[in-house]
């Protein structure tokens, strides 16, 4: 199988998105244009997409909203669940910990590691803060799938590094820092500092007028 | 000017953080190439997408880091507030409204609406959520700057059209779906589900190789 692209794994969770609004609507069957409608691109972006795995639909019948919603679950593994860690109990780690959605997806926060004495033994959702000391020994009796990085810029490379030696397979990183882990681990960033900078940019008029001399 | 990318706003973005990390450990003076190698890309990168704003450093002497970070601040606007309303009370806005780093970045929430009756009234963060339907006098009287888009995904795109007719001129979508709103506005999407569902696929095995015909 040809390796598939990011940009392929986020269209196809677009069209499964689609299509359980589709199936809410009571929709049966759907056509690759009306699919691609939705979503903003192709008929021909759609069939390709979907060709890397298999033929579902039949030319000029269209999809059948179930049953390719069901394959398309199937695909991005959300028929799974995953053992979460996550390290750093603060602003954005509690805001996970929060945030239904991630166990709704199949991932299940099983672990919180922090550093700060503070903060350990608090309890964030249904976790216990644990010292992040602890992570290794944790993580040979827990398997974890995935390691989340909550932490400030700093350390989040170190955080990565342990989560790497301790065997997650996967990192969710939210610290707004470039991380370099090894290829075989899969890496995704959320950077919502990110998000937010790039959209005060946008809103900020005349950046860049005062070409003047830097007096460094 | 010519217009900016918006990955060169993401390297600024992480220049800004790791000018903020030097200047912590108390460094006076960078590199081109010290600031690529923390950011995993190449001095001529940094040095072009510098050059978009102006000169600031001096060859053979590199960047006065305390000066840059100030310039770059000022480039991304972080230098400024904004007045934020978001639309949707549920896991995520919830989420946001607890994000400490949210207001720490100049976004000020003023304002949270809903259409359930069981959340409008309720106090999120420092803000009592309201009627979705008293958006447009609210919008009126406290001049938004920024809308953010925490509904499930069938109702997104008609609240970002609400968003755009009462006149923001940006809007954060954290919404699982695709929106279409006019070039005049700036749009950025925040797709925990999409990270999570492309970190599923990466961790799922064999996918694709059952390429039995689908029975539709």
């Amino acid at each position: 199988m040809p390796r598939i692209s990011e940009s392929t794994v986020r269209r196809l969770s677009h069209y499964y998105r689609a299509l359980a609004e589709v199936e809410a609507e009571g929709g049966d069957v759907i056509s690759s244009q009306r699919l691609a409608e939705r979503e903003g691109t192709t008929p021909a972006q759609v069939r390709k997409d979907l060709s890397h795995f298999g033929s579902f639909g039949r030319r000029g019948l269209g999809y059948n909203v179930a049953h390719l919603r069901r394959e398309i679950r199937r695909i991005l593994g959300l028929d799974r669940r995953w053992r979460v860690a996550v390290v750093g109990a603060g602003h954005i780690g509690a805001a996970l910990l929060g945030y239904r959605g991630f166990s709704a997806q199949g991932f299940d926060v099983v672990a919180v590691f922090d550093n700060d004495p503070q903060r350990i033994g608090q309890v964030l959702g249904a976790v216990q803060v644990r010292d992040v000391a602890e992570l290794r020994a944790a993580a040979a009796a827990e398997a974890f799938d995935i390691g989340v990085v909550a932490t400030p810029p700093p350390t989040a490379q170190a955080v990565a590094d342990l989560l790497v030696s301790v065997g997650v397979s996967a990192i969710l990183n939210f610290a707004p820092r470039k991380l370099f882990i090894p290829a075989r681990v899969a890496l995704r960033n959320v950077d919502l500092t990110m998000a937010l900078e790039n959209l005060s940019f946008a809103l900020t008029p005349a950046r860049g007028s005062r070409r003047r001399r830097a007096q460094d």
